[in-house]
């Protein structure tokens, strides 16, 4: 984290995905809104628009200086709100940095910002303004954004009967076919959505977390000894929401943790969160016994102020739950569960993030952070899936979800982990029970431990299937996982298959737009768009690359046959020729049909007109 | 194909895999047999045995000379029998090998067999042996070879509360404690299971498709225009059954596609399937509606005396079906299908694969070649998935399956394709009440369409859960899929990802056996023998390099700490003192109700010794 050479910005990924460009679309109640949107040029002059979680980097229009920071886009719409005041806030320390000696040169003046936070007596929450029929800008935003992709699905084609057979089991979400900003506003008031949205991060696009809406991913980020700029930390974070990320964590540890974070939060347009318990363990040498709720409260505030805008806390690990892991195959497997875990054990006390939670949710209210109330006692292997300790926490983690609502502050609840197929479920309806259906963010799960190098794979299957039955949020896993740190290969074929997750997801689920984007890019396959089949599908150069391997040439990009068949025979160019047939033959039977009726007409003539005929014996 | 240098033999890859050797176990009732497995070695001093498809590849022991394909394991048990005899075959042609003319140097003389087919008014199927209440030696071989999986996993330490809280769902399937050679011959005899195993295909190890047995995997492979030696196209079935294939699909297409399919066929310890129809066309010069039933019969027993396994035979694909598909969004987009669908048109005639499907069957049984009956009408995208079109062909697909029974031929049936998550369990049930439980084999099937480049995971997704509702196997998809021709990573990658599909099913399943290897794996994770995770996984060299990327020393693969944490903190060491802190804990519960016992046994000795007292108010 030394100088920064003005070079490092060319290091960020700027260019737009083939054949697309940035639209906005404006909001209605609140008509400074402009909802980002990926609109996709197909080779036969139509457009298809999709979701777009990649921020202004790919928007060449928008300058982007990582030194200095996104536009915070939301600051005008917190200050009119007034409930939200600037103040001094905690000085920075060497320490926040896991330093000795403090290095100012190392915080850039143009990422540094003024904190903010609820007034005496206020509420920030979106569930505080949701809960009193507030309809705020960021769930207008979020209503256009989630909607766009049903109103376009609507003006497809539409055939009633394959709709019906294909119609989606939501198992108990309510997927509406319009999501109007009324409709955010009411899940988010019932605890069933959450957007996670730190008035201190108002460089967010905002997003929303909820099984009634489409399902999101989260990609994992973390410093790395090895980097040394702000450009490589932002290029991190602008590569996973490029490919698809909805919110990105810092994992970071060791040093310039502080610094690392200032860098990603000034320069992300998704929502960031983070373990707190990690970097205060920093403070305290690695020591778990050594902390202390002071310590790790000041933690709290540290990132508060930075703008995150969900905190990972293990609030759940409880004492008396910790031995339930003794027998375990794999014992305690989450990081911040097991440092609770020790100190418990270690003080023979109650876990303090437990004895002041409400505290804690006074702190989330001022700033409107959300909870993403972490699962400690996971399961690290098939063998202790939906075990005692794993249920029991989370049935602690519906306690809490309950205090926090009290205090109007967002909540979702982390899950497992590792789950065989037949048991995820099990887990998904217990924590609907348990948590009144605040929102499930699941890490997978993993429904088999034999493959380590494919952990992405493994898991990718646990997702699509707990994204189907009612989770919100999945994060990522990747093909590094148990095994080392992810690359940036790494980090976008899990970005990828979990984006290919949800939307299976979605699809299963009977969202009502969601297979629109399948029939789309099904369709240029069928007609031998090759370039629409690339762009429309979720890794163009991925999907180009390997077509260009077996088949090079500019041409083949527009032949009507594929590397698989050849020239000479293609099953796809039959389907014309039974068209053709099936229209003949519908003509036929028409044929048929009207020189049947022809005959019956002169029989009924020639019967004397009567209605009523005997039959002949 | 010219002349093969000896050189070719060491492309073969034959080294064992990492600490792992090949044993062989006995047979019983047939002691003659020598069943194959994979015994890897752990650094604790323990073993694990695993279910091995590499064949003899992996026994340095043995001696392979790819221009004379492998020993004829089977040959002494099919000539004990009696019931086959040799005969004259057809003469090949330069056509078989779509060429003009005939260059007999491209046979090696090594490859050459003499074909068997049964005796007059024989029947040499394991079904009519199974019917017979005859255990060949092929079922004991079955037996042994899936039971071990099962004896192991009983070996192992037991948590009877564990396996209750991880019982599978097996929907119907009956998954027995033990798998004897009696339950394979009644698993057989019901058509619930396949053993595809063409007498002229005496070198394979036999195998079971079921789903009361492991759920499996298929890979396939073809010629390429740019390969020209034996060893090349060996190498590729080679490679595929390394990684765990279960049965291989040649479906070459071109020249010298008879030539090929010697030296596969001769090289191949695992069944190998085929689509004749994609032969039958190259002699037609590619013309779909040239075919006539006698080009196809004759390739049939062209086939069929080189040693196929299995034939995919799209006889379901019936004409008046054909229109069905006129409104999909991928109309037919099986290549088989496709050529049966414009015969059926051109001609305005019913598919001859199903008015001679009696024929069929006598050939079939002749040399006891399963059904594969394909699937011509499946969907091509998800808006396609359980149409009618595809649902009225395997409607069809059961009727001939009965017919199939009525002649003692062993059946499965081939499934789609694309089919969104929620409807692969209608699928399947459907396919087993059609079919009568005969075995179900699926490709895929992807769960979304958006996703080209990434098709192994969006099919990985519906091949586990398939495999869950009781597919028996699963053909493999690879990264490749709709884009190019895979290379030899992309079917690596195709292989594993079914791999831990399968896996997860069986696991799903409740398969007694399964889940064994998961905990084996999971406990080596826990207890940092890093190498010993890598052996125990489904693919030991990709661990084992992701690992070396972060940390390639050595002493790493000792370390008691991984490349997440480090060596400061590891929340895997903390479950040790957590065990501790259990045990401590369980001592001080144990003393006070010893204290407990000892104060009431005063109290009641003080009480009078009455057993019931009052109490007080």
């Amino acid at each position: 984290m030394d100088n920064i050479s003005t070079e490092d910005t060319s290091k960020i990924t700027r260019q737009p995905l083939p054949n697309a460009k940035k639209i906005y679309v404006s909001g209605k109640t609140h008509p400074f809104i402009r909802v980002p949107m990926r609109e996709i040029s197909l080779t036969d002059g139509s457009t298809m628009t999709v979701y777009d979680t990649s921020g202004p980097y790919t928007d060449p229009d928008v300058d982007i200086d990582v030194e200095k920071g996104l536009e915070g886009l939301r600051s005008p719409w917190i200050d009119s709100r007034g409930d939200t005041e600037d103040y001094t806030p905690r000085q920075v320390t060497a320490t926040d940095n896991g330093m000795r000696r403090f290095d100012s040169s190392q915080i850039k003046p143009g990422l540094l910002r003024q904190p903010r936070r609820a007034k005496k007596g206020k509420n920030v929450t979106q569930l505080h303004y949701a809960r009193r029929g507030i309809i705020t800008p960021e769930m207008e935003y979020i209503a256009i954004r989630e909607n766009h992709y049903l109103e376009q699905a609507k003006g497809g084609e539409t055939d009633p009967a394959r709709e019906a057979r294909l119609a989606g089991n939501a198992f108990g979400a309510q997927l509406p076919n319009e999501i109007t900003p009324e409709f955010v506003r009411d899940e988010v008031a019932k605890g069933r959505a959450i957007i996670p949205c730190n008035i201190n991060h108002p460089e967010i696009e905002p997003m929303i977390i909820g099984r009634n809406f489409l399902v999101k991913i989260n990609a994992n980020i973390g410093n790395s000894a090895v980097t040394s700029s702000i450009a490589e930390e932002v290029e991190k974070l602008v590569w996973s929401t490029r490919w698809g990320a909805d919110t990105v964590m810092d994992l970071s540890t060791g040093k310039n943790i502080h610094t690392t974070r200032d860098y990603i939060i000034r320069n992300a347009s998704v929502p960031i969160g983070t373990v707190p318990v990690y970097q205060a363990l920093e403070k305290v040498g690695g020591v778990a016994e050594d902390l202390t709720w002071d310590i790790f409260r000041d933690t709290l505030i540290e990132q508060a102020e930075q703008g995150v805008d969900y905190f990972t806390l293990h609030a759940g690990v409880l004492l008396r739950y910790v031995p339930m892991t003794a027998n375990r195959v794999t014992g305690i497997v989450s990081r911040g569960g097991s440092i609770h875990a020790k100190w418990c054990i270690a003080h023979h006390k109650e876990n303090f993030l437990y004895t002041h939670f409400e505290e804690i949710c006074e702190i989330m209210a001022a700033y409107d952070i959300s909870f993403s109330l972490g699962d400690g006692l996971r399961p690290g292997s098939l063998a202790d899936a939906n075990d005692e300790a794993q249920f029991s926490e989370l049935e602690t983690l519906g306690e809490l979800t309950k205090i926090a609502w009290k205090h109007d502050v967002q909540v979702m609840i982390e899950g497992p982990g590792h789950v065989p197929m037949h048991l995820i479920k099990e887990n998904m309806d217990k924590q609907l029970a348990c948590c009144d259906e605040a929102p499930f963010y699941t890490l997978g799960p993993l429904t088999t431990d034999i493959a380590p190098g494919y952990d992405h794979i493994t898991s990718g299957i646990g997702a699509a299937m707990i994204g189907w039955y009612g989770c919100a949020m999945l994060c990522y896993v990747t093909p590094k996982e148990h095994l080392g740190l992810p690359n940036r290969d790494d980090v976008k074929t899990g970005v990828i298959t979990y984006k290919l997750a949800a939307h299976a997801a979605d699809i299963a689920k009977g969202h009502p737009g969601a297979r629109y984007h399948d029939d789309m890019l099904s369709k240029a396959r069928f007609e031998f768009r090759w370039e629409d089949q690339f762009n429309l599908s979720l890794d163009p150069d991925t999907a180009k690359s390997f077509h260009d391997e077996t088949l090079p040439k500019d041409s083949a990009k527009v032949a009507h046959f594929c590397s698989m068949c050849g020239p000479k025979f293609c099953s796809m160019k039959i389907t014309q020729e039974v068209r053709e047939y099936a229209a003949k033959q519908k003509m036929e039977v028409n044929e048929a049909v009207e020189q049947g009726m022809k005959d019956k007409s002169k029989e009924f003539k020639k019967s004397g007109s009567e209605v009523y005929v005997e039959q002949p014996l």
